[in-house]
């Protein structure tokens, strides 16, 4: 059954997305000083929420902010700290993710984060930055169960290892499309460069592996809403027909890039648009209730003020770092999709993509090879 | 002494703005449906602080959202919303003015508000808007005081008469160009129609009263830092150097406009456009970091829908509109300035605009008459 | 041969995209008033280019503009007209379409056009509305060779039928991913209304048909350049590397999307968004030298005045003409790839997509049944 | 009588805008490598029109681009190549300005000139950039009288002298609120850094002086329209009424800021948005069928490659520049009208401003002192 399969990564599965060499961790900490950390809120089966923290160690005492760029592809959400990161192109606190109606709590404590930071003894002026995706239909998302807590521990723990990923943080009861969804990385190398990207999806359309559509079947049980009467209430704020109960609600994704190429905000603006397009690739439909945003921001050194745009690259090379957000995404999103598992929440339940059947459908159209050329007795 | 002087609106001193007619309160709220409450928090010297609250009638049960434009000057700012203001053309919300880094609590109370309202039982998604200025000369801004309670309070008290102005509410920590600024409205007709503004002034600069240059001198004693080691800490988080005691920090403007003119979330930026250019006749400076916002709304009734943009004005006669736009808002950042009364606050004090001053001023430059060619005896 | 292959539209080849129906004619000239007309010049091998007009009857003595979204995905293009019409989100003249170098030309002889119809004897200030792909591959760009004849003939010949696609017009000289691409159309229908896309394709990436990858190999010969000196010469004004010879110089798409939807302007803004994120569908990589654009204008009737914004459709109404403009998009990209044929043009060829060696794809990946399974007799 | 008058810069007649120290020139041309040529083509009374072309030395054979940035105050205009200044953040060619209507061929003819430029012999694509305003009232617009040889003119007499003013080049048959406008410059230092403007004014709205509105009277003879049925046709293709006789047809406003401070696209774009900010201070109405437009580029040297952004400046230091900006502009917008003379037009006749009468407005308004405390013998 799809809900005992083990979570597993897309490329651990044999699906490899794009022809550029990952990380060593395939993930966006592999971008050298990026950290991700996790709280996950689950008071089954009303709660699955959490909190997800991108914590770029640069960001400290010494430098103030990061160059940032942002895209914003469909803004029906609510990421905190837009337009400042548009003004200056730059970012002056971790990233936060979480649900909707959450994000204004955990802005709140991030503030209270900064300004217990040594250095910011008189820092009067802040912007912190939390995106969003609506979790309202596995979680009770009017309870805003989030607390300064929970979000103080998703940036305290915070590390370099290999981020949890389906399941987890910001991701715990998010849903793609027909199948549960969640929190996603990977990372890709272009050169010297690092570039990896975390994704929180919750987004609408036809899954779509590698070109691939996968439709729920009798091998993917459709997620199913508790009741019609819930499931017509999805969009309610915004007087929507009621929802497919195998769409999300609020059906949204959250991007964030990291890289260590010294890009200006401008050109990670760029990357930006890059990473929302790329979603197009795993089967988007881009729906006008979608929150889809993307935040590129770069970790580069730069030699005298936290404010400077290095900008050392030439737009001429900017192709190769498109490709290599593209790719990471797209295997993001399929990450967060593989590694979730299925989950009974509070007005619906939402299966995991049953590994099998894609891996059957991808052979089937050729994308992976017939088992049995694999082996010499087949 | 500028201090003991009676808070008085421009108008009455005889300073009149431009040359189309107010409303009848020449307020806001002479847009019908517009309503304005404030809750303002003091405790003198440490919190000089508050919330605005601007509600439109027209959101209730049957309304879900009003047409809307954004335009943000110089986006050194938090304001909440403005990524699905943008994409939707609306708000969903009333708006909510407080103090930097009391919005994000003043947001999840204004979610608390609305998710309590009936008709929103099943509401799961929702954009609440709230702008902001720094008040952190005057006020322990690191406190973050506002709380729910107040934010409730100055949503429930708004009502539909004059609303307060000077320090009140989000205004009463505020600085204006060398002096203390606050809240200040004013309103223009246009034909049937009503233009509204109401504005949290914070903004540096040089005072500019109908073209003539108010600079404080022996008359006018200027914002006094309490010592220089807090004021060079007045921007820390951005490694400005040390600000003008005269100046606010994070000098800014909140500029909403309200109007029953049918007009589109197009043509409500526009409008919102002239209202932040408008800055430029009080003498702004436009410094880089101010968080110059306008929001316009529209409470224009449409038959059917509550996202339909009615659109019933043609963009070649929008000039009157903009015409009242900018006279509104000049008037009202005076208002602001001369209903605001000497505060003796957290790291400073900010002195009130001394109105003989500037009436002297303005008779010398023949902007008002000489007051002996008033009246015979003189 | 591939060269001697019949150009045949996707949809007579079987290959169908998503799930709505087209319009009678499955082009953008179901929309009731919009005609197409194509000027195209060759003089070969050097010359490959020409001129589309869209035009909308709306457009006339009683009505000057039109509601027009535009959303620019990659901004290295020429598009003129572009400021004037996201201030007024109209569009005043019809859409012309051509090579880069000679959009200037174009503009002037639309201008030229619009100053002799009846009705703009006074006319003083004009819009005109230009988008360009470069062809600089196939055909001497640099000559210009475009007059106000072109233009004229290409305005005046535009009818209501099944526009050419192909080498016809602007996508005379323009290649796709691998291939030689150009005009391409398709629509689909929503309810009462219809939403029709034209295309000027000229993208890199890796051509994709419904989720399968075409790379060229011994059935598709690549796109050859002439010599490798000219290829290097190819995006010489900003300094790129050597361009691959199978990809298009300014790998570029303008898109034009044309809707008797009463949409506003933002709305119709939305559209345009998805219209170039449907690019990602058909394997574009967006290449920071692409100039990638799509406007989205709506002939609707409304009843008084032409700058009213009708915007009698709710936003979240929308999502259906989204997944149209998706599906339309998508289905002229194909067609603009398999109407064209293979051209060999002055600094390379550029070989038309091989219909056999696609449909074979396709069979094998299950898209489409294989040929046996259709009849008894196989 | 006023059009006898001697035409005369405003710092010359005493009138000091801000308290920077302007360059040795007061002028754009004070930025090092900055020239300015003008092509002026007048046929009286029919024709008043021509090219203004600003040349920066810095874009030549080993150099492509100079970072740009730009902002669309109000985007009733037509400025060419407006898409990709954003996209890439750069120039790659000279600015030109003319008259609405030939803004077409006239960017044609500059893609001639840098075709032709060596370095330039395989280059493919490019972006001219080609800013109008609206010379229609005093210039036969329909006619498009400019031609390439003008343009050519104008690019080829580029020099790095004081630029001429008043009715010149671009300025020739151009309008400010109540007088004749044109061309204008001034420029300022901050630090080792110069800040240079130059304005094609055309605006309306009520002259304001230091602070001092100027309406034409007995002193001021308003501008007159030859007929009444001309005036009513001003604005004809946007179905506007009948314009003000003593205002321009598509009242607009191109500003161009040249700087040699190392500042990136971005923020080069926070200085355009001052730039258009500052036209408030002159008295803009900023209608709406105004097409107010600031292009603000660097020339500042980059040590590798010309995509290159420096942004060797942080953020928190540009006040300085942004005041610079402003004084800058308001100082040019002041130029372009007192250096004018009274200009019998094709439609109407411009008056010149009186600068006795403002002089004595001034004198009145306490802005400059009486003549007679000036000397001794008072």
């Amino acid at each position: 059954m799809s809900n005992q399969q083990q979570p597993r990564r897309v490329r651990d599965l044999g699906i490899v997305v794009g022809a550029r060499p990952p990380g060593v961790l395939n993930a966006i900490t592999d971008v050298p000083g990026v950290r991700v950390g996790h709280t996950t809120i689950v008071d089954a089966p009303r709660l699955h929420t959490g909190v997800t923290a991108i914590v770029p160690d640069a960001l400290g005492a010494t430098r103030r902010s990061l160059p940032c760029g942002l895209f914003v592809g469909n803004g029906f959400g609510k990421l905190i700290g837009a337009t400042q990161v548009v003004e200056l192109g730059a970012i002056e606190t971790p990233i936060l993710l979480t649900a909707t109606l959450s994000a204004f709590r955990a802005a709140d404590a991030l503030v209270t984060h900064v300004l217990a930071t040594p250095g910011h003894e008189e820092t009067r002026t802040l912007n912190p930055v939390v995106g969003e995706t609506n979790d309202g239909r596995l979680s009770d998302i009017r309870a805003r169960p989030v607390t300064e807590a929970h979000v103080l521990a998703a940036l305290g723990g915070a590390t370099s290892g290999l981020p949890g990923e389906g399941c987890v943080g910001a991701g715990t009861g998010t849903m793609a499309p027909g199948f549960k969804g969640g929190i996603g990385t990977s990372s890709r190398r272009v050169g010297d460069w690092t570039v990896g990207a975390l994704v929180q999806s919750n987004f609408s359309g036809t899954l779509t592996v590698r070109g691939v559509p996968i439709m729920p079947d009798d091998g993917a049980v459709p997620v199913a809403a508790t009741s019609s009467a819930s499931a017509a209430a999805g969009r309610g704020a915004t007087g929507d027909a009621p929802a497919d109960p195998r769409q999300p609600e609020g059906n949204s994704c959250m991007i964030v890039v990291a890289t260590d190429a010294p890009l200006d905000a401008r050109q990670l603006g760029r990357v930006a648009r890059r990473a929302v397009f790329a979603m197009a690739r795993v089967g988007s439909d881009f729906a006008g209730g979608s929150g889809d945003y993307a935040l590129a921001f770069s970790t580069a050194d730069t030699p005298s003020s936290d404010r400077e745009a290095p900008g050392r690259v030439d737009d001429g090379d900017l192709d190769p770092v498109f490709v290599a957000t593209t790719e990471a995404v797209e295997e993001a999103l399929l990450n967060s999709l593989f590694m979730a598992t299925t989950t009974v929440g509070h007005r619906g339940t939402a299966t995991a993509v049953p590994h099998d059947l894609v891996l059957d459908r991808l052979r089937a159209a050729g994308v992976l090879p017939q088992p049995w050329a694999a082996g010499p007795a087949s």
